[in-house]
């Protein structure tokens, strides 16, 4: 399986470069006779596309998709589904002025010594645009799985020194879409949206954290030894760009616990129609054990780099070696947290989907 | 591909359960031609096994391996390479007493949830004894990239919440492995063993983090946009028993930083026998740009959690939800740190191994 | 992976129902800095469309295809390749007429008992439509392989019961396309072209044989033991519609040889710039030999069904199972095999490419 | 996924060599909580063993297993099965005379062109004591099959030019198992073997066809349009060493047939507690349309080449091009077909079971 395919059993395969004539998607495994909320689809797109605010890139790009395949008068058939989004706002020439030379921090020297040439259209396979289309993917696998009746929040938990200090169980999640960088702390996300918009007037970025929670999980998703619900999940986040860190439950800060305080320890069981959940007095966990969903909630936490295009001169070499001085020009995101929202929750959603098909084959 | 494979061209299936007859694993696309060192891989399972030193688990136990398949007079020849190691001092009757519970934080409930039974010898398949298979493979993966010269580097840096202060280029790290829980810096590597047996003592454990750095990497590999370097590293890493976070180069710390100044800014190009490297003035990317090596260091850390199994009386409830008391009997290790840094150095092997053959594909 | 992907290095996803938007194929793995030959590409999709004889459905499809990514400036950029070719000419009303009722020997009941819905607009994937796709993947895959100066040729040899008495080697191959039944026997081929216009004029169809011979391969393409060469082209060739049979070599006639008869005898070696092959007295074997090819010309045969579809009234039943005569509309092929020898190509030529790469990971 | 694995959910991975230590089998995807019958794999294993008659190799392999994993209590796990079989009696003495030479229809010559070396004790890899493996893998798949009470019945149904005229429906196929060719039909079973031994006495080796026939099968399995039911049953024939030819239904011979002739008219539909058959007046499609099974019997037939290795004295080259005369030791079998029969069943099962749970994961 080639490099721009993900999940085994729900696949989903992109393609596109970000100047070129189409993003799109391939999902392979949808079950047949789901009838598709294409509404749904476009919600999460709308979460995704840049201009929605002032702290987001100012580009504005409508992503219309157009449906190719897998759809009969509305409802899937088991045949692969595919979506496409033309690139209508592509200015190429705003890349011009970086044909020859290599971008800090981006892809175009790695690109170029992996494959002996690069679009520099704008960063073609590696750009975020890429992105559009695991957001389809997700609305979609979002669909496949609403029988589990799961919620899906991610949210903004932090930007740049800025993050909230309260678990995540202090808030209500869904009113993160209620402001611009998508934090469900209203005070936290003015701070947030202020600390953007002083990155943003001196031409500079912020990065940060978004943090997903998964509510009712059932038991049983998640394959060992490799396959394992958080190494899925842990690849399909660090797969994303701008991506340095995945954490599940207690983390990077679990690791100054002791063992007897770390532990969950059950406390009872829990026997519904659709399933038997384990109750544990803590969850630092988050949700799976031996790589397993235990039925508590899944919760996990991104770090974002600082989006690498800064609106300032800096220092680089030229494809030749010499130094030469690289000022961006374009529009582009001061801090890429707010838009990476629903694309978190889209790969959640893909991973989820690829699991839960794969634990009908037990059943 | 089912979830006890990884890797597309280096594939690496595991097998055996921690009480049943023996642990393996079968390594399917090693090139042909490659005279097998049999000790690096016997050293590396030294590094691995319980009873090394006073702050593992006592339990004594050989792990002599015994090849099935692939060798030919020493030689690899193409064809899948086979290892077992039985299981020799598996003492079933230890475990009797946890026959009809709950243990706090490890997989009893969600292997019966999703299996509907559970191999409680001991963890069966989610023990951590799995790892042996991963060790070795991983000690062929690095035969198979020896021609690449790689130094593959993993140590404790964090044991509780006493951790290195300083960056890995401070410290000659093959130092690591000449104190009990390898950490490269002597003094620190003292505190840790202190905590490490006062925790013991009370019948605690303590999590850690893992760091690992590889020098001498080529650009090149890592295949976008699902396959990215650090989305396979990430997956690796968390598919680890007890591991609850990845992050490479800058990390979470990264994310305080400004764009302006998070950006490796390039410095030069490096033209070798074995390919080009970009060189930057700094490396918070952690030898990663857009999913692709591009020459410098790749660095990571893994987060480990507590050891569930304290020996202390633990609160939990039965099959039945009814509440009951837990004391583990058993030997067990107070931190698996000291002993998961060859596991970490054997699953970053794998990785690059399987990315180094995918890379020669595009050559 | 799902089942509309092929190939494990150089891998094809098929997209699109005969009666939706657009039929594509998605390519990922197609090595970086190849210029692409569209119009070759054109010419293998002219040589499959409907129309282009008297003795094919007369059906005008123009297939024009739609590159969406993959290509900068004609050229491959590593990254995933896609194609679309919009479907113009579908008139979903020639088929109103048999909405509930199960056609003989066609898909609609099992892809009804399968997904519990079935794209009756044409057959919708199961239709040949969607061997379009594969004509395009194949003639990126040859051009793929144009280091390896391979020649793949693909021909009718049979078409009902008149078949080429002579072996292929008595033939000059490319002359197939000079006729419309694609025979390279310019006599044969007058008779087949007869045979095909009676069934034609009494409204019954035809079926055949199709005969494939690679000339030029290199020894080592294949991978023991379960992708060996013929078993990946059987597969290739058995999911091509109205495919019941293959055989490769001496085929189902050589179980009528002796082993001292059959065996290919070696003569001498054959030393060139491009490796090495074996030089034998007979070719029995198809040019392969434990999975892997030796050199010798590789050919196989693939029987192809007469068409389902025939222009009279047919017994059968309705979704209730209740008795209906039958009588199909539209415009149909009375053979399918001048059609299907460049799809015959295409699926060897994908073969032949995924296994190139796979043997590049040797070198 | 390296050539050694087999299957996307019931994944069959083998490894050892004819002349190494064991032969062995990982089966990744057997479903929990099976209670396996090793009684029936050992029985599957005494029909495809030398020295079970007077007409196959007199070697005595006895095959007794080692299960190294997967089974707790005699019960399956959801964690990999694995078996070996030790290799007793192998007297690489025997083939001490063909080290330096490539033997007629071997595959010496292609193994080292590929690998550069090549495992010349009795064929290593190539060996046909690979199938083995595959019989344990087929015997567990049959038990995991168990719930849909299919029938599958593999016979001699040719050797040499001696054939059953017959179609299968007039015999009792179980009745197969009581003469020593595996054939059905008695009379000619005598036939059969007196051929082979008339064979053997010269030295020489016959050919043959298997036929496969599964009753009781239900609608549904097979996946559009890559892994149909018939493209992954060829693929499986056509893995095992010495097939040359795959055909299903009315085959190659169907081509003769006029569509009209050659159509199933569906006659009635079936429904049944397991699920809806449909019912046709003829079965020339073998049990599938479009990839899928109809509920119909699927039925196949495999062409297997007379054995390479021959009592008599054949010319051939060393590995220096040089004319060699070559006559084998050893002791081999005159016609490998008797022994093949439990192959083309484990096989057959093999891709039953695994398009069994792909068909779960759409329920």
């Amino acid at each position: 399986m080639a490099g721009n395919s993900f999940g085994k059993l729900f696949q989903v395969t992109t393609f596109g470069e970000s100047h070129g004539v189409a993003m799109g998607v391939v999902i392979d495994g949808v079950p047949p006779g789901l009838t598709l909320d294409l509404e749904a689809v476009r919600r999460d797109l709308q979460r995704r596309r840049p201009g929605q605010s002032d702290i987001v890139s100012p580009r504005q790009e409508q992503d219309d998709f157009e449906i190719l395949s897998g759809l009969l008068e509305g409802t899937t058939t088991g045949a692969p589904l595919t979506f496409i989004v033309r690139n209508k706002d592509a200015r190429s020439g705003d890349y011009a002025s970086m044909q020859n030379l290599y971008r800090p921090s981006h892809a175009d020297f790695t690109y170029e010594a992996k494959y002996g040439l690069h679009d520099r259209r704008g960063g073609g396979r590696a750009s975020a645009r890429e992105t559009v289309a695991r957001v389809i993917a997700g609305a979609v696998a979002k669909q496949v799985l609403a029988p589990l009746q799961l919620e899906i929040n991610a949210f903004v938990s932090q930007v740049g020194s800025i993050g909230m200090a309260k678990p995540y169980s202090d808030y209500n999640l869904p009113a993160a879409e209620m402001n611009a960088v998508r934090c469900p702390d209203p005070e936290m996300a003015l701070a947030m949206i202020a600390a953007i918009e002083a990155a943003r007037r001196v031409g500079d970025t912020l990065g940060g954290v978004i943090t997903a929670v998964v509510k009712g999980m059932p038991a049983g998703l998640g394959e060992p030894v490799f396959d394992k619900l958080e190494a899925d999940l842990a690849k399909a986040m660090m797969s994303l760009p701008a991506t340095k860190g995945f954490e599940i439950g207690s983390g990077f800060q679990g690791v100054t616990m002791k063992g007897s305080e770390h532990n969950d320890k059950p406390i009872g069981i829990d026997n519904t129609a659709d399933g038997t959940r384990i109750q544990t007095a803590s969850n630092n966990s988050g949700g799976v054990q031996g790589g397993i969903s235990n039925g508590a909630d899944v919760y996990f936490r991104v770090a974002f780099k600082p989006v690498s295009t800064v609106m300032q001169s800096q220092q680089t070499i030229d494809v030749d070696g010499n130094p030469v001085a690289y000022s961006p020009e374009g529009r582009h995101d001061p801090c890429v947290l707010p838009r990476a929202v629903p694309i978190v929750e889209a790969m959640t959603a893909i991973v989820l989907a690829d699991h839960w098909l794969r634990l009908k084959t037990l059943r």
